[in-house]
């Protein structure tokens, strides 16, 4: 490395001054969020405090709608929050090994000024002496004031929840649901079209979502459609596409038909461009007890035919499915997700311990 | 998990109301311990200051009071703590893996301000790499003020301290001893007879207390019943359920020999549980160079002639010889225990810096 | 462990007083340093504000003088830095294990108010499902502001820095560089002789320092060789003692040849060791894929024929060619070096952030 260097002036090698102003991509502003709906409803927010977070389902619009406002104020630096959970400790608990969501978890926790203690592997446990989740989850009642659990299991948070008396937030448990993910997701889609969750579109202008992945048994996928069909106002359609027989399974149907929005299959996203508005895709599907890389015909790169508006969510880590290439582009939203997934679980948890009160300042509370 | 959600008012997973309101099981309430003895005596916690922690043995009545009366006056929050310990450093070096200890000191200190660090796996580190425990205590002098450890070998802790200028606590060391388990454990059973350290029992209330597993070569078993010797005013008996021929060893045995109590050996609880008053037990052994779990004819369940006011402690995490049967009965003093821990953790960490008298107000001292 | 504890008095099992009271070895005053030139020039500092720290050529003599002062006056307690960094979190991303510089990072973070959050090993991150670096390096981006990385590959900090925003701090990449491990290696040498920074030996006072090791292949010594060659006021010759047939590489030979210090090649030390004023030595070296110990003709113990003054540098952790014998001598800079390297760091971080201004008092502003 020694070579690359000419002078001690040429000290800052990051990378170029464009790339540092902000996101990668896409990088919609919170402020167009917030002019939809300038002021938070804390009514709707107390609806959270003291919740465990589960599924994607608990969740409807007003829930969505303030949730994302408080992010985005949180993002504007619109009022001090770093000292707000200065007397709480969170717990993150990743039985099954997750760069991404710990750390997404630990920084909202520390921006908040909350304190944070980890288990980054099953393996570092006593679980590795055969400890049953329903004991761990008493044991995380004494140690802190709320715990997030990734799991490979799905009925292992089930089990955790037995004996507990603090929130739990779902942090991925097996092929069921990770909503704070699909949050994340839907917090950058609001930012991009506000009028997705605070206006109605004219018929023209309502979306088409792409969903590459199997919502029966891809987690992030799951939660997504679930939170889509809360958009039913603006969203006409929605295609998923999948090579299995019944990408839904019998729990997401019932959901879906009861949904005005219409719903197909595709086995052919090529073809389907052209009229797609936001492509949701996830490399990894856990089949069984492993994961397994999702089909090569479903991936996307900047010779895909992509509109010029559509945009592009992924969860990364990603796979080949999605081309570096279009990280440059205006379709990638993907970057501006994780982005954002930051300040969106800042909210959460500023709503789950019931302090968003307490950092609101009167001017923005409706 | 979408269709176990009803409806957004219905937010809350967590378990029944009544588990909310504490611990399950039996909960002993702290301020009987305080009322005993409501005022600390703040010379006998200085006895700690500065002090490393590896043996039970360095424990006697006097500060076995204090640091329960302080860890119930924490626990019953009598004061402010929260920022006693903002300037220090804990770390945490758990080159063998734990959940429980290692997040429950983590817990304590984060309770009260302190800051932590932690090796939560051996394979995380330089030793992998072949360096020596006294290097590695030496290093630590640098990083932090305290280090909590826990290893597999027990000569690596005195190896450890070769070097060290800070304090160390033991929090597991091989099969040699767990001191601070043993103070939890101690701090349990006082909140739930106060006399047990305050007064003196009468003759026909003195305690029977079996102890299943081979303190000799089990170091939380070890450090238990080191500490229950001094209690020898309040304790008639004690009875060691173990299939070992020596289940004392050397050590153990000029110790026991040395006190008023009566020590006896048997294979047979079942007979004896119309007499037992508190029973301990361990799931665990470390024979040689691994763990195993202990007999199955020393296994207690629903099914059980417990006494009715018989209370059970065991360290956790559990194996079959403790049914989840037992987990809602009165005879459940293990989830208190665990409960416990982390204040007996935070009056142990504030007493060894010398923090006490910064935050106990003037009329709780004597 | 109950058999050593005669009494409850005896409370203290920590080392004997005298290796309490400072650290073991030579010990060099920072005041010494700050003696010759008591005053801090922070616009000279200013040049770290808001860099990465790649490599040791980043550095040049008013910089090594500057970061070396200002971590005299943080390890001197001149002024309190406690909370400098209260709003900033630190990533540190150990894809190698590491316990001494990860622990040493988050420490000096920890010292000066910082947050951290951790990945101790590569197979608790993302990275085992394929997860590129540099989609890595973006996703840090969102939950620190410093990011201390350490990979076994010298190419993934590059790839990491791609999509980098903040800062980035080399803790060590492959076989490439460790600067921030020289950079503490120097401070240990410039407290232990002032002039060589600040003055003009006379020329029979100039060092000769004898490096065992591959600069070419081994990190810390090429960083450190880097360094040395900022002293060539002082430093009147370096003799790298190696096995390999090429120890430099064509990298640092063009480096070396440009510089004013004769640099030869031996690979008898103990002839040598009449004229070495400092021995800088590393037991590891990385070939190709892994790590080994490097050749037992390069071994120091208290039988080594070593000038009185003579003092050794060893980054540690040690194997077979440094004896503890040499522990408790004079000779041993190393643990002091370990010692300092903590103080470095919260200066380097301090310069990084731009916090220097905040906590520097005018009177020691030059």
């Amino acid at each position: 490395m020694v070579n690359d260097i000419q002078s001690a002036s040429q000290l800052d090698h990051r990378a170029d001054p464009q790339r540092k102003a902000g996101v990668l991509g896409n990088c919609p502003d919170p402020r167009d969020l917030l002019a939809m709906s300038p002021k938070l409803d804390l009514d709707v927010l107390d609806r959270l405090h003291n919740c465990s977070i589960l599924s994607a389902a608990q969740f409807d619009l007003p829930l969505m709608q303030e949730l994302s406002k408080l992010a985005a104020c949180l993002q504007l630096r619109k009022f001090p929050a770093g000292h707000a959970l200065d007397d709480k400790i969170m717990a993150a608990a990743f039985f099954e090994p997750s760069t991404r969501t710990r750390l997404s978890f630990e920084s909202a926790m520390l921006h908040v000024g909350g304190k944070t203690m980890s288990v980054a592997d099953a393996k570092t446990t006593g679980v590795a002496k055969g400890e049953s989740m329903r004991d761990i989850g008493q044991m995380f009642n004494s140690y802190a004031d709320i715990v997030v659990v990734r799991h490979t299991q799905q009925q292992a948070l089930q089990q955790l929840t037995e004996y507990m008396r603090v929130p739990l937030i779902n942090g991925g448990n097996g092929s069921d649901e990770h909503p704070t993910q699909a949050l994340a997701d839907w917090y950058a889609l609001m930012k991009w079209r506000p009028e997705l969750a605070f206006g109605t579109l004219p018929e023209q202008f309502r979306l088409t979502i792409g969903i590459i992945g199997t919502p029966g048994n891809m987690r992030t996928v799951k939660s997504f459609l679930t939170l889509a069909l809360l958009f039913h106002r603006n969203i006409n359609h929605i295609t998923i596409f999948s090579e299995m027989a019944d990408p839904l399974g019998t729990e997401l149907r019932a959901l879906t038909n009861a949904s005005p929005i219409t719903i197909d299959f595709s086995r052919n996203l090529k073809q389907s461009l052209e009229y797609l508005d936001v492509i949701y895709m996830n490399a990894i599907a856990f089949l069984g007890d492993g994961y397994r890389f999702f089909g090569d015909e479903f991936s996307l790169s900047s010779q895909s035919q992509l509109k010029t508006d559509t945009v592009i969510l992924h969860p990364l880590a990603r796979g080949d499915e999605l081309g570096t290439c279009l990280d440059d582009t205006d379709h990638n939203l993907y970057f501006n997700q994780a982005d954002g997934a930051v300040w969106l679980r800042q909210a959460l948890l500023l709503a789950i311990f019931g302090r968003v009160r307490n950092i609101v300042p009167r001017e923005l509370i409706k």
